[in-house]
């Protein structure tokens, strides 16, 4: 017997048959003596509509007025969902995140999971009761709902997770899993069957988007076992075998690289000539900074002649506003001239192993090389190596990374 | 300075356009210096959407799951509208059931409001801010959203009036105000420019639907000014004049009849030769009543032979419900046959004024005569007269009393 939490996305909920069919699934798992709790989405499509009525009646509206309209997406999928446990006989009740309650901050519209106290929502689960819970919102200090941006309902999931002490919370999503890179790129992608938090984070901000980061992050925090599984089930009905995303500690056969990440989203700003003195680096990332531009891989060149480059990657999409800052700091900073390039990709190798194995990087630059791919600019932490190329060159560098560590399937 | 609560239904704001009018609408009493409430229904359709999933997903469905899934229709009008009213810059936030709160009863689906504290709403009123309330649904002991039955949002609004101390409570609606008789029979009729709360109760029950008749009901118990008016404006955008239902007190040129109300939805039933004995009326009205059949003229024939006939009118869908009944019982009450005739229907005069003028049933009788319309039943109340007549009969009846009561639009 475990205690399980379900979450289902908006695309598994998306009409009544497939709530029907979720409740099916439910069912199994209550049957099989599983103390279940589920997490729903709002039904696809719901939100989008909720969001842009907001928007066309003000484009600068109330956070709080918005989270108000577009919360009550989950709340009517949450209640059909326990009408749909009802009719197969299976005893449930649907939570509201004022209800149970989980408390956020007051960030409202991007708010973050402060508290959930599941003591009764443990009892009534042991009582052998399905709480159905609206995912994606709490309520703030304010008594009013606050929703936690989209995708939240992947955060609200592990937190309800955490609050009933379950024994796993399953993610369930149109990927099947966690591969070791993306297969539409690499066809001989593995599925991998374990991967730690550390590793997760790092894929995902990258840009393998399959659980939310800040749902990995709080699973990391407090220890949920993760797992994604495909919402499409098998011939019999039963789960196909999903990714578990758990403690380093529980991964037995570590891979020294568990996969390679690859992000398109990237822009890269060399300042040229910049003085060479204390401080300018905050005079540069300083005014960046407070405009909400978030700065990735920095390198700042050896000095020559008193002056020196400072190149910076990040997002593209802001690349025109950090232009307009640096416009406006030029005096201030005084340098020569800022050069940019939206051509650009970064690719990363992430694997726990690396932290007690040697020549992970020098294999990635000796890979790259062979390939005659230009590295622009290098970035490493404890378990990521990452480097910046030509975006024309991603797919082949992400395959032949993919070949040299050894991870292709057989 | 007035307080004032305005209540707008599901077609005043059935989409961005409308609920943008009605904004400007409270824009303008608010420049005119009212502190105003607002109470909004769910935008037209959804309701009905919503309603229909459940029914789909289960026709014997948990009432409190219902009403968490029905009650999200006026959480989105709320926030919306309180979007819209900050566009125009005025203050404004919406409120749901549960932050008031709106306590009801535990009758999920059908729920009764028990109470409501206005402290904080009147502060925030005078402070300026235009609260923005869920019409249709409160919290019950659970802790748990509770509707209020189809229609509520009229009797959420004459509660929100109340709590506040309100000098009036505005119900927009589709007709733009209370009439002597349906103008659709009379095109004489007039508009009434005020009605006694117990008239509007009479000729709603009689089928003359403005208001839901709780809130009629509320709005005499709590003494709240209730004005019916048109959600269409005039062409200078300003409101057209409406019927304000109020004290008997406060209509100074009562008319002894106000209005002529009919309903359709009548059935006849005549048990023949029923036993004249002490406890026969129990033994027929008992089981009806617990069937949940409303039965309401009831005539005795005198005794003959120590048997007599028992003639009384129900609502024409519980006619097979009471038939199925009274044969169930027929050896315990001892009656020779169940004659029914559902081709009836009911005429009612309505007035304050008649307690005070005799007469008022004598005019009838006789006006009905003179165009040989046959009286089937009587019944009569304090201010108000009905009789029973062949369906047919319907529109000649109701024009004969209305011209015959002085009542025709000059």
């Amino acid at each position: 017997m475990s205690r399980i939490v379900m979450k289902f996305g908006g695309t598994s909920v998306a009409d009544l048959d497939r709530i029907r069919n979720v409740a099916l699934r439910v069912k199994r798992e209550v049957d099989a003596g599983h103390e279940v709790a589920v997490v729903v989405s709002a039904m696809a499509g719901t939100t989008n509509q909720l969001v842009a009525w907001c928007q066309q009646l003000s484009p600068l509206h109330d956070a709080r007025e918005y989270d108000a309209v577009v919360a009550t997406g989950e709340q009517v999928t949450a209640g059909l969902m326990a009408i749909a446990l009802q009719s197969l006989g299976v005893s449930a009740r649907s939570w509201q995140g004022w209800q149970m309650p989980m408390i956020t901050d007051d960030a409202h519209g991007k708010a973050r999971i402060e508290s959930m106290d599941g003591a009764l929502m443990i009892s009534r689960m042991q009582a052998g009761e399905v709480p159905v819970v609206t995912g994606f919102q709490g309520v703030g200090p304010d008594n009013r709902i606050a929703t936690l941006g989209r995708g939240g309902s992947d955060t609200s999931a592990v937190a309800v997770a955490a609050a009933v002490k379950a024994d796993r919370c399953d993610i369930y999503t149109d990927v099947d899993g966690v591969y070791t890179t993306d297969p539409r790129i690499v066809p001989q992608a593995r599925k991998l069957p374990r991967i730690a938090y550390e590793e997760m984070l790092e894929l995902a901000s990258v840009g393998a988007k399959v659980l939310q980061t800040r749902s990995v992050e709080l699973a990391m925090k407090e220890r949920v076992r993760v797992q994604v599984l495909s919402s499409f089930a098998d011939a019999d009905g039963g789960d196909l075998p999903g990714s578990l995303v758990v403690d380093e500690d529980e991964i037995v056969e570590k891979e020294i690289v568990a996969g390679i990440a690859y992000s398109r989203d990237e822009a890269k700003m060399t300042i040229r000539r910049v003085p060479d003195r204390p401080g300018i680096a905050a005079n540069i990332f300083g005014p960046l900074s407070e405009a909400g531009i978030n700065v990735d891989m920095i390198v700042q060149n050896i000095s020559a002649d008193g002056s020196t480059d400072m190149t910076f990657t990040l997002s593209r999409t802001d690349l025109p506003r950090a232009q307009a800052v640096l416009d406006a700091g030029k005096a201030m900073i005084g340098f020569a001239e800022v050069q940019t390039d939206a051509n650009v990709a970064k690719i990363s190798v992430v694997g726990v192993g690396m932290r007690s194995h040697a020549g992970v990087a020098a294999t990635m630059f000796k890979t790259l090389a062979a390939k005659a791919i230009n590295i622009q600019v290098i970035s490493t932490s404890e378990i990521k190596v990452s480097v910046l190329i030509g975006a024309e060159y991603t797919e082949l560098a992400v395959r032949a990374l993919h070949t040299a560590y050894g991870l292709d399937a057989v």
